[in-house]
């Protein structure tokens, strides 16, 4: 299957992988480091996060106060296992991932087993960094 | 800014727009029917669905039981609203959407409120046809 581009998506997968790997790796490194401003520096401007159980979080600045929140409040410990990356199109990709670990609530001590999946779309930006454009996930632990 | 075709990006979306709405909608008449096939038709041979609190389903058969299991045990009433259409590549889009409404139990008769975002990939197939590729959603309702 050949995109816009002429170039077997294969050919493309191989170009896009070892990039999108560091952001993921990236990623969970600053997850489980509760550095938001590490985290927010893998989004681009105008990305998106979807978490559950809030509105959907627009643009930088929504999206730090996310992890701010978040980092306040939860120790992560999760590990990250990618399980596809496409690239779509020049600038375009996505990773699924999924995730598992355990979370620590500051105040109350409580640990929790997370399972997780999550869908990243990245775009390449001018300076040919990948950075997360759109980012989906959910739990994958059955309902209580 | 211009994507590996030279088009500009509002030109692609403009072109796009129209026929993955027309998904969207589709998904929301199938949905809200119950109707199991209509639902899986609009995806993908190879589609992934990420549905919260179960794992990652990947092919049709995998995503059609999640349909007949859903169709079985609720009835939905949901409406979704179109939040950004971009297309990321020739065969390539996503949609952003989030979507409003109740479902209904049908053993218990429970009625639920339903605030959802949701994510789609898309990609065209051979015959010009725009097929869900990837979909993860998450509530959007604050947990209980």
């Amino acid at each position: 299957m050949s995109n816009s581009k002429g170039h077997t998506l294969d050919r493309q997968d191989a170009t896009a992988d070892v990039p999108i790997r560091d952001v993921l790796t990236q990623y969970e490194t600053a997850l489980n480091g509760g550095d938001s401003g590490a985290s927010l520096n893998l989004y681009a401007d105008d990305a998106v996060l979807m978490t559950p159980n809030r509105a959907t979080l627009i643009g930088k600045q929504a999206i730090l106060e996310a992890y701010q929140g978040f980092a306040k409040l939860i120790a992560f410990n999760v590990s990250f296992e990618v399980q596809s990356i496409l690239q779509m199109g020049q600038d375009w990709a996505y990773a699924r991932t999924t995730s598992r670990g355990t979370t620590a609530n500051r105040n109350t001590r409580e640990i929790t087993n997370e399972a997780n999946q999550e869908l990243f779309i990245l775009k390449r930006d001018g300076s040919q960094r990948w950075q997360i454009a759109v980012y989906s996930f959910s739990s994958t632990n059955p309902l209580p």
